[in-house]
C-alpha cells in the first residue's frame, strides 16, 4: 500500500512521501454517537483528504437509533412487515450521512452523501437480511473524480425489485468492504469503540494484547467463535475480494489491527505464535437429543426443521452409536431457544428418540491461529489445561484453525485467562509489541 | 362525489349506497405525533377502506421530529447545504409512513409504503423548496389495483437529477393535492390539529364560526393573508386540477371545512355572507422609504435585489407623488428583516431617497370573500369600523376578494373582533349551520 499515511494517533504524523490512495473508512454507532464525535470524525476525514488521499466513509446510525427506531415499531405494532421495517431502519444511516457532510462542509471539505440506492448496492429481494449481489459505484466515481469525498449509507441497498433493503445487523461493515473491493480501494479502515483486535476480550482477560495482524482465516473463526469486533460476513466479502482491513479506534485514532491475506506474520522475525487467540461466546445454549435411532436421515429430520425456521445450529456433536442408539448435541443462540425447544420435541416424537434436555448455563471457548495447522498437539494441551483447572468439558468441535469445546457458564472466566496465560498471550510475552506502520 | 362515505364523528355513520371512491387523505405531523396517535390513524384509514374507498394516505413527520432533525443540524455545523439538508429531512416522513404501514398491518390491512422517488414525485432541482414537475404514479396505481392501501411520504420528491428534494414547509399538504389530482382522485382530506377552516381564528375570536364550505379562490387569499390552516401552494394546486378538498381533525374526525371550485355555497339556500373570514398575520414588518424621487425605474432598483437575495416582499403601498417625490412603504416577514435592512439601506442611497424607517410593531388585518366582487361598500364599512373603534390605518391593499390593512399590532384583537361581528360572522348569526352531510 504505497504512499497511505495513516494517522499515528493525534500527534505528529512521520514524512511518507505523499502519494493518492484511496481509502475506505467505516464508522460506527459509538463513533457518530452525538454531534460532537461527528464533527471530530469530520476532521479525521479532512485529515485523511489533506494528505492526499481520496475517502469515502461508510457510516452507521448514530449511537441507539437503530434500536429506538425498533422500539417507535414495537409500540406501533405487532407486525412488522420486512419491507416496511427496511424502510424505517434505513433512515438512520441516512441521517448520520447528511449531518457529517454537513461537518465537512463547515471545514471546507466538500462532501456528498450517497444513499444505498444511489451507490447502486443492489442486493437479493430478502428483506431484513438481504444479500450483496452487486456495488455499481458509478456515482461515487463521479464525485471521487471531482475531488469530493463521498459519504455512503452503511447496511442497506436496492434490490432488484427496486425496493429498500437492509443487509441485517453488522451490515456497514459488509457495505464499506464492499464498496472497498468494487472500488478497488487500497484498504478499508473499520472504525470502532475498540482499539483492534485482541488475543482475548480484555474485560476478561486484563493481560489480552491487542494483535497487530491477523489473517482473513483466523479472523473469521473469531468472528464464528464469538468475537464481535468484525461482521462475519464483511471478513468473508473481505478475503474473497482481498481487501485489507484496517479495525481501528475513533476514539484514539491509534493504529489497530490489520487483517490481511497475508499468512506470514510481520513480527519483527519473532516466530509465530501458534494461537493468536482465545475467543469465548456465553450467548448460546445446549440441546441434547437422547437415544437417538443411529440409521440414515436421522440428522436431516432433525436439522432441516430448524433451519426452516432460522435457528442458528452452530455446534453440532454426536457420539458413536452404543446399542443402536447415539446421543445428539448442539447449540444455539438463546434467543432462538424457545422456538428450538418446540421443533426438536417434536421431530424426537417422530424419530423415536427417548427424550430432550437442554442447558442454557453453558459458553463456548475457542482457540484461533492459523499455527495450528502445522502444530499437533494444541488440542491435547488445551484439554490438559482445562483439567488441571478443573473445568469439565462437554462438548468439542475443531477446524484446522481453531479448537472450541462447550463447559458450564461458571467456568468461563477461568478457562479463557488459564488458555491464554498457557498459549503465551498474556501482554509481556513474545508478540506483545505493536507492529511497525505499515507502508 | 358521488358514494363516498364521510365518517361523521365517531358514531354511526348514515347508510349511503357503498360506491368504490379514491380518497386521499393527508396527516399532519399533530396527527402522527405518537405510537397511539399513529394507531388511531390507522384505524380510521381501515374504517375507510372497509367502506369500499380506495384510500392513499399522505403522512408528514411525526409531531415536532422535522425541528428536532433541524437543531441536530445546528449542532453539528453552521453549513447546511441544500442536498444533504433534503437527505437529512426526508428521512422524518419516511419514518411516519413505515410506522403506519405496520399499524395498518395489525389491522389485517395491506398497506405499502412510497417514498416520494418511488411515487414518482418529479420536481425541478432546487433544493430544500423544489417545485413539483410531474406526478408518475405508476407504482401506487399498481398497488391500489392490488387491494392495497397506499402510504406515501409527504414533502418529498425525486428531482429531475435524480436527487432527493424537498417541497418546503407545508409541503405534504401539496404532495396530498397532487398526487390526488395525479390519480383522479375524488377528494383530498387533509387532517390536522384544527376542525376546519374558521371564520377568524378561534383564539382570538371566541365567536368564530367553522365554515363548512369555502372557494378555492377565497382560500388563497386567506393563505396568503396570513391563515395557516392550507399552505399556499396546495389550494393553488387544488384549484388548477379541481381537487375538493376537505379539512378536518384527526382528533375529532367531524365534517370539516370543504375547499372547493363550486362559486355557489351550499348553505339550505341561506344568502351568501358578503365576508368569508376575518384573517390576520402578525408575522410582518414594516419597511418605508421616504422621499424617493418619482421617476422610472426606482421601484425595480427597490424590489429587484430584494427578490434575488429571497426576501419576500408582500404588501407594497406607493402614494402618489407630492412635490416630485413618494414614500414606499411595503411588508416583509420579521424573519427576512435583517437581509431587507442593509438591501434597502443601500439602494435608498443609490436613488437619492431621504431615508427609511421601519416598524416590528404592525400587524395585517384582512376581509376576505368572494361575495365582494359584487357587493361595494365593503372597504368603506371596514374603515367605518376600524375607525369608530379608534383603530388608525396605515396601509391599505386590496383586491377583488380581499381587503387588507396594516394597523398597530397592539390594536390587532379589538380590530379582528370588531370586525367580525360587524359583517355579521359571530356564532349564532347567519352561516352558522354546518353544512348538510356531502354525498
Amino acid at each position: 500500500m504505497p504512499g497511505i499515511q495513516h494517522r499515528s494517533a493525534r500527534g505528529p504524523t512521520t514524512n511518507f512521501e505523499v502519494v493518492m490512495a484511496l481509502i475506505v473508512q467505516k464508522y460506527g454507532g459509538t463513533s457518530v454517537a452525538d454531534p460532537e464525535r461527528i464533527r471530530a470524525v469530520a476532521e479525521h476525514i479532512a485529515y485523511t483528504k489533506s494528505h492526499g488521499n481520496q475517502v469515502v466513509a461508510v457510516v452507521s446510525a448514530m449511537g441507539k437509533s437503530t434500536d429506538n427506531l425498533i422500539n417507535l415499531a414495537n409500540q406501533v405494532s405487532k407486525t412488522h412487515p420486512g419491507r416496511e421495517m427496511d424502510m424505517l431502519l434505513t433512515t438512520g444511516e441516512r441521517i448520520s450521512m447528511a449531518l457529517l457532510c454537513m461537518a465537512l462542509a463547515d471545514l471546507g471539505v466538500e462532501a456528498k452523501s450517497f444513499t444505498g440506492s444511489q451507490v447502486g448496492i443492489i442486493t437479493d429481494t430478502v428483506h431484513t437480511k438481504a444479500k450483496i449481489l452487486e456495488v455499481k459505484g458509478d456515482r461515487v466515481r463521479a464525485a471521487l473524480d471531482e475531488g469530493r469525498v463521498c459519504v455512503v449509507a452503511g447496511f442497506q441497498g436496492v434490490s432488484t425489485d427496486s425496493e429498500i433493503t437492509t443487509l441485517g445487523r453488522g451490515g456497514s461493515d459488509t457495505t464499506a468492504v464492499a464498496v472497498a473491493a468494487a472500488l478497488g480501494a487500497d484498504s478499508c479502515e473499520i472504525y470502532t469503540d475498540v482499539t483492534g483486535v485482541f488475543s482475548a476480550d480484555p474485560r476478561l482477560v486484563p493481560q489480552a494484547r491487542k494483535l497487530g495482524h491477523i489473517q482473513f482465516d483466523e479472523m473469521l473463526e473469531m468472528a464464528g467463535a464469538g468475537s464481535k469486533v468484525l461482521a462475519l460476513r464483511s471478513v468473508e466479502f473481505a478475503r474473497n475480494h482481498n481487501v485489507p482491513i484496517h479495525v481501528r479506534s475513533s476514539f484514539t485514532w491509534e493504529h489497530g489491527t490489520w487483517v490481511t491475506g497475508d499468512t506470514a506474520r510481520k513480527g519483527d522475525g519473532v516466530e509465530d505464535p501458534i494461537v493468536a487467540g482465545v475467543v469465548h461466546d456465553a450467548s448460546e445454549s445446549k440441546v441434547t437429543v437422547q437415544a437417538v435411532p443411529d440409521k440414515p436421515g436421522v440428522s436431516a429430520a432433525l436439522f432441516e426443521p430448524l433451519a426452516a425456521s432460522n435457528v442458528n445450529v452452530d455446534m453440532i456433536v454426536q457420539n458413536v452409536s452404543v446399542k443402536g442408539t447415539t446421543d445428539v448435541s448442539f447449540t444455539v443462540p438463546k434467543a432462538d431457544m424457545k422456538v428450538a425447544e418446540k421443533i426438536v420435541a417434536d421431530v424426537a416424537k417422530q424419530i423415536g428418540a427417548e427424550g430432550v434436555t437442554h442447558d442454557d448455563n453453558i459458553a463456548k471457548v475457542s482457540l484461533v491461529g492459523a499455527g495450528m495447522k502445522t502444530s499437533p498437539g494444541v488440542a491435547a494441551k488445551m484439554f490438559r489445561v482445562l483439567a488441571e483447572n478443573d473445568v469439565n468439558i462437554q462438548m468439542i468441535s475443531t477446524s484446522t484453525i481453531r479448537i472450541s469445546v462447550v463447559i458450564a457458564a461458571t467456568d468461563l472466566e477461568k478457562a479463557v485467562r488459564a488458555l491464554h496465560t498457557a498459549f503465551g498471550l498474556d501482554s509481556g510475552s513474545a508478540y506483545s509489541a505493536p507492529l511497525p506502520e505499515r507502508k
